[in-house]
């Protein structure tokens, strides 16, 4: 068996479920997070020796979660969790850790100080990875389902003998999309840039005339790129949700693009990367 | 096998998804709806003698929905499914006819007159029933999710040998609240009463002092019957979502209901009506 | 407020996961069970006052379950169950407890004593309710998927200006079967029952020829009451899986009941009760 | 925008749902399989400039599925896979096709001709990667749900300020474990591979001494490696399902690793890759 070998490798704790209650003088705020934590390094020991003395417990890394939230979650996840990737990061046997976040929102039910709903349209994402002396930071978003009801089209496309989709100028594009963006290095407002770029997101997604999903992701990340130039690349991953026009034809009805069958599978999946060049 | 007979039984189509596209002048809108089927009657020759000459095929069901929604769905889901529930109560071998009804909410991005983000906070619902001669009308909302952050105790609750739980005076109280009601008979504006009943109920969420699950129901419940006098009854189903403080104490941290555990499983589940009277 | 009251209510526990290991000389077994409580009774004063001093808090009723967990999971869950039942319907302000238990299947590796796989295949349910005086056994299986390839019809159905379906005399039936059933009352071997109630089904399934689901579920549901004289009533619940045949004409290919699409949505449901007369 | 440009991309169709009846003279059987199709390629000017003349639809792609499963779906999917990876490949605009398949499988009822359940223990995967002139194989298993209640420790890890887990040297083991492998070039046979691959995993996770999670990760993988010269690597990830002791002292009772509080979060994440080397 001396021909085997252990090749890549990483381990730590997925799923911790953090909530902080900011109760400040104006009302509480609620953090909702989903933390994760990945190390790589020199733990080939614990795999073929079944040595654990350089192995950071992943139950460890949970309870550190929580120890540090008390005073290192008070502003935006990239700085909470820049915190824990250097933690774990300085110990020896680390070389990069990875600390990847969701944040869930919860929304202040009218004026009320102390009551929440909690706002499913979209999930916050973050991932930090830090090395000895490195540090990168990647944002995202994930599940923000968007649909356009015109200025779509989809032609042009070859045909060959298995073809049977017609051409259309005018299609519903539905979609549950996923980008993630590596950020350029820096002093950054995380939150501001989130922001601005979940609205650049939707502003171009509403206003751009579609020839395909990749075109859509396209025109989405290249503004994305183009306007924010703390963004190094985005990478954005779009299932095209179809949705057929009922035949109506049967019961004697028109149907101009107005009943339509929503389904779930299959589905179109288009991912891409735009980059600054 | 004399002695075997059938018992209650119903049958129908589920999980008809169907998205309609009203192309305004000023805009389009988006109805998204699953809408199942379910009809109850005079069926026991289909199950006792393989006999489906009264069995309307739920595929049957499938293409009815598709088809009326061009022309009837242009108002509430309750409008909406009353006709569709008419529809099938009229046809001669059956009692009942329940439609029921879930309503995906889409959003316009900004001013946008043709893009959409769907709203996932909730999901407004309604189960209109009809036989020959009656029509009823149940609405609600399910999958929202809340939060209290203060006011919410759990105290003087008896304690046996089995008991471990401390009592507290302020704790977090989680719920993905599911709740349904039935309207009186009369002519009624669906829509503003969705909206009024919601708004109700978050704003009595949001201000009342809870004592336990049970009390937030009651208060919320109350406050809905008080107020609107077109709700015979609601039923409220609500998981406690327990979430647990995190014991900092081994780190030498003190944690005054700041940092806690979100969990998922065991939770509390506290289920109940009110009504008039 | 006077004339706002109480209806039906009740409050409990789910989701507990408890796993219990036999340490047994010829290897071990694995029990792992999701248990819910549920309590009806005397609880009025806990919504409408927020007076929790009759109110058994669901965390003691976790508790509760652990700890009866060593000494009466020895058996079938139906006699963990009603120990469990019992306990609580003996609380004075308790006027029925329900105990519903999924047992989820453990199967060794081989001969290993120590070693399992999960058998996810189906699972094993049982309720059990108690009163004062009342004991009440239900048994079932869930998410138990089956298909016949043959022998499954559907004709004769009623044609009007909504209905495409053609009719067809060989076509896949695919569910997901869920069945409950009622025991009489007597001393009984729930484990015996419930294997050979299981084979009756699978066997029957297997067997029939079927004219539609509700023909289906009447042929089983009548072969399990008659076989066993213990189950006074079976209520079953099966969603049609629709496969369609895939058309490959487009491609100058034939497919006489061969090449499928398998759909998840819309699918029929058809559920009804098979009983004792 | 001159510095904008498109980085790594690909597109395709997932979600095939794909059944297929094989009516034998001693019985049918059912092929069901789920099929992804990703493309990569000559595919920019459909991003940066909406040209679709060189984009495959995923409709084509779908509707190729259906229409080769005929004629080539007859043994592996190993092999089905490769005949549409090679198809795609062909298109000249396209440097690499990748075929995603899961087979679900479906297990006679006794010894019926055209009834069956499907067993849900498990999911065979395979991805067949084929460019103009490579074609490289992956297989794998996915959702195996496995336990060791005997010979798993877990000792000898750092301790520092945030370690508050006990060492163990008697714990439960749970996972769900998916493996995917890379298999060398050459003939062969890939359901019996399979079979011995599943084999080697299951016989090694049930007879070794577990240090830790990344110990049975080695122990499982070089087995595989070792005995299956077919295998060039092995990529396994293990969540580590933690099963906690429940705490019984409150209710005057010993449990000596026997009730357990099964979780599904958080939990560990360990993921390798075992090589020859």
């Amino acid at each position: 068996m001396t021909d085997v070998a252990l090749g890549p490798n990483r381990y730590g704790k997925s799923a911790i479920r953090l909530v902080k209650i900011v109760r400040g003088e104006a009302g509480h705020t609620v953090r909702d997070l989903t933390v994760a934590i990945s190390l790589g390094g020199d733990f080939e020991a614990s795999y073929v020796a079944g040595d654990n003395s350089l192995v950071v417990a992943t139950d460890t890394m949970k309870n550190t979660v929580y120890a540090f939230a008390r005073e290192h979650l008070t502003g935006s996840v990239e700085a909470f969790g820049s915190v824990l990737a250097r933690h774990f990061a300085a110990v020896p046997q680390v070389e990069r850790a990875t600390v990847s976040i969701e944040e869930h929102a919860w929304r202040p039910i009218g004026a009320a100080a102390d009551a929440f709903w909690r706002d499913r349209s979209s999930t916050r994402t973050a991932s930090i990875a830090a090395s000895r002396d490195t540090l990168t930071f990647e944002a995202g978003i994930a599940d923000l389902t968007l649909m356009k009801t015109a200025r779509s089209a989809f032609t042009g496309f070859p045909r060959d003998e298995y073809t049977t989709l017609p051409e259309t100028t005018d299609r519903i594009m539905a979609t549950k999309l996923s980008a993630t963006w590596r950020y350029e290095e820096g002093e950054l407002d995380f939150d501001e840039l989130f922001q601005a770029i979940r609205s650049t997101l939707l502003e171009v997604f509403a206003a751009h005339e579609s020839e395909s999903v990749q075109h859509s992701i396209w025109l989405v990340g290249q503004a994305i790129v183009d306007r924010h130039p703390e963004v190094a690349e985005i990478t954005m991953t779009l299932p095209n949700l179809h949705h057929w026009l009922a035949d109506l034809s049967p019961f004697g009805q028109p149907n101009d693009r107005e009943i339509f069958i929503a389904t779930t599978e299959p589905f179109g999946l288009i991912q891409a990367t735009v980059r600054r060049s």
